[in-house]
């Protein structure tokens, strides 16, 4: 069986002005992993907001879940420490959100939430695991969790002008904050100080699945990747995939090179969307780029040979439906 | 969009010697109703145990699950109260374990329990609502509700010989520890005193329903009768069907002038299990019966056409990946 489990999660570090495109106002931004969850469950939200960014662009849990409507894989959200209920099924391997990484100690809960996750992971009788997630800010600490691990390299950003100086800056004073200046080889370790539950969440997760039949795919950008670096830094050498969009490849292009170095093998799908629907517009213009699965989602679509006409038809209902 | 929703708890009741074929020990009792759900989302128990009774029959979650592999509804956990935790993903709306229905006041939280499930009802997107149960000795505790609401009349039960009499004194006992002898008109009064968790919620879920765009049937036997009972005591006159199987229909008749009596359409599904294989000779000898939302799925896939053979393969390939 085929299931996408979405770690949902949020962090402080969203809150820094300028940082995260997901929702259009801090309130937004702290409901829109629930409100992700209730789409990819649902087929719309179940509370009463979309997840839009300021320049309209739409979550792209429309995107997965139109694919899922399409394919019918079967979703699993896993709460690591959501600021906001939702009325999406879940279980929780964690209870809070994550604190602001320019505090340093952002997640003192990480080993528990790993712990929990790892737990769970072992215990699922999945055939084949897409790993996603939806947490706004989280590119920021995505990109603090690899700094700590010797790891220089840029993260995709789901804004357009991708606010790197911006990021660059919270990462340094996160890292100052929390005396990981000189990092670290403890993946646990950086994620506690200057990471996020999700990635807490993910990393356990994958950690679980070891030694069960499971074939694990990451589906999303450069967290996902720095989960595979958290994973690997933990001395876990069971084979990978990373399923990320073409958007986040043409941000990012240095992600073929790290995915290879982390023995990740990566699939990069291009959804061929069109400039005909905003939710499909907005990605062309650079926004969003990836989210809740959607690399992974677009990836099932075309091992399955599907038509992307036909997902695009699909998108633009459930955009109408969320709308 | 059609969803089958099992809500899901445990009653001390269920304890009692003799009140339950629900798993083959009170530990195994305990922890069916999150094996149920294991192996509705998962397709099987995700912790160590198929629940099985002493004789050998298999969890109705097993035909249940075979329905959906062959139709593709989606499942939803609601946890109204169970006594061990489960790895399907779960919306909560209750905490604990309802009490022993002989010591009264059996559901101390049955207001709380029905609020949430009701918000979380209103906020269900759903155009079909199917809504099931799991919760050993939950045939005792609707007898004992319907008592309360002074509706005297039998239940069915999960063991080949219904042990009648010992359900008329555990029922009386409570009636008479929670002074409502003389009855009530009150529904979440009974489900408070003499109730279980379950009905707490199943309750309050359809009564959630009411002003949205949702077609519920309750998918089950005698204790979802109790809950349409409820909610007709609530003064929702809302349309309601019922759905539930030949097994039930068959073990107790009164199950369709009562229906009629609540304005409940009901629908009843003969699956023409054969006696070829365990999983479906156990019901020919009159256990199970129902449970973790049989009934519905059975509905469903008369619905849609389904060929029965092609069914009884799926339950069979069901089992064995269980056992």
């Amino acid at each position: 069986m085929t299931r996408l489990a979405v770690v949902c999660g949020t962090t402080h570090t969203a809150g820094i002005e300028g940082i995260s495109a997901a929702g259009a106002s801090p309130d937004l931004m702290a409901r829109t992993p629930a409100a992700d969850a209730e789409i990819l469950v649902y087929g719309r939200p179940a509370g009463s907001i979309t997840p839009v960014s300021p320049t309209g662009c739409p979550t792209p849990a429309i995107v997965t879940r139109a694919a899922r409507e399409r394919l019918g894989f079967d979703p699993l959200i896993v709460d690591a420490g959501m600021a906001a209920a939702t009325a999406a099924p879940t279980v929780s391997v964690g209870d809070r959100p994550g604190g602001d990484v320019r505090e340093g100690a952002a997640v003192p809960n990480a080993r528990r939430v790993f712990e929990r996750a790892r737990e769970f992971g072992s215990r699922l009788p999945d055939e084949e695991l897409w790993i996603g997630e939806t947490i706004p800010g989280g590119t920021t600490t995505a990109m603090a969790v690899l700094r700590a691990l010797g790891e220089d390299w840029g993260v995709s950003s789901s804004l357009p002008d991708n606010p790197v100086a911006l990021k660059r800056r919270v990462v340094r004073e996160g890292l100052a904050a929390s005396g990981l200046d000189g990092g670290t080889s403890d993946p646990l370790a950086a994620i506690e100080a200057v990471g996020d539950p999700v990635l807490a969440g993910v990393v356990g997760l994958v950690a679980g699945t070891v030694g069960t039949d499971a074939r694990v795919t990451l589906a999303g950008g450069t967290q996902l990747l720095a989960a595979a670096a958290c994973v690997r830094g933990l001395g876990i050498d069971a084979p990978l995939a990373l399923a990320t969009t073409s958007f986040v490849a043409h941000d990012t292009p240095a992600i073929r090179e790290r995915a290879r170095a982390l023995e990740c093998s990566l699939t990069v799908t291009d959804p061929r969307f069109s400039e005909t629907h905003v939710a499909m517009e907005r990605y062309l213009a650079g926004e969003a780029k990836e989210g809740v699965g959607m690399g992974g989602a677009l990836a099932l679509f075309a091992r399955e040979g599907g038509e992307w006409e036909r997902l695009h038809d699909r998108i633009e209902a459930v955009y109408d439906r969320c709308a």
